[in-house]
């Protein structure tokens, strides 16, 4: 079953987690964590979000990634530096030629906790129980595996109705336009 | 002499110009022109910046590279566009080593103007003037190649103060904080 790459893209922090989708609609926890944006200059940070992100690929081979997709950024200074993160995550998953699909925070809170307006640390908590974890992951890695959840959830459903084929959906949700 | 990449990143079209700095404190243009963003999702869009960026580089073997650096976006949502299409086009550049330098519209312009409140028609004036060419440069074009002078101008005027020993710089003026 296809094993999912969620991302939650930041300046200071991206979190990422893995899952892989099992029969029947259920996922396993595969890994989790997130890669501290480091460099002197702008250039290597983004630099080091690509790098890790490729990390992630080559070290978990995902046929599917999730990003967090940002409707509302608080002001446009924070919203230029989001994107330029989001820009070097999203690029190196198109390298690999993964499909991404974008998930509202919204839409990936509601898949795990059932609500929308859950805070950091219920959406974390629901996560440790979720996949049964020993310890409660770290709050961007809470929400990469929320991301990652919610496509699994996206995909399993569509594999119920029957319109997608052969475990594969690539070409859709991607949505999000850069014009 | 140095070759110099300008890129003025942009969410529709990415502009570029190449210069080369000569002896005097003049240069020499290249080339230049515009990545069209195309892709029909997001993450097509950006590896398409990613991929014209490498292109160029491989094409023209820039030792350094300037980008536009943005201060002030118009709002939350084309700050975000521009971010990732910024994103795209520096990590393309990190991932070849290539030191890059942020300045700020209004000192391009100064650079090639004399103003930093010229209008972008004065630019592509300047820009076909300066380089004595053949046809005005497309707009994004010629705001690539007034970042590059500009990049030019900074590096002859520390090489004229003696900050810069054979003909390198790389490490500074690389501002901007991802934080």
């Amino acid at each position: 079953m296809p094993v999912i790459l969620g991302i939650d893209p930041g300046s200071v922090r991206t979190g990422y987690g893995v899952i892989e989708t099992l029969a029947g609609g259920r996922s396993r926890y595969i890994a989790s964590g997130f890669i501290r944006v480091e460099g002197q200059t702008l250039a290597e940070r983004l630099n080091h979000v690509f790098n890790g992100v490729t990390q992630l690929i080559d070290m978990y081979h995902p046929q599917e990634a999730a990003i967090e997709q940002v409707f509302m950024a608080r002001n446009a200074d924070s919203a230029l530096k989001l994107g330029q993160a989001r820009g070097a995550a999203m690029v190196a998953l198109a390298q690999k030629a993964i499909p991404v699909s974008e998930y509202a925070t919204k839409k990936a809170k509601q898949a795990v906790v059932g609500s929308g307006r859950a805070d950091k640390a219920q959406v974390q908590a629901m996560i440790q129980a979720l996949f049964k974890l020993e310890r409660t992951p770290q709050a961007d890695a809470a929400d990469a595996l929320a991301i990652a959840l919610c496509h699994a959830h996206t995909l399993s459903s569509l594999v119920r109705m029957g319109r997608v084929s052969r475990g594969t959906a690539r070409g859709r949700w991607r949505e999000g336009d850069l014009k």
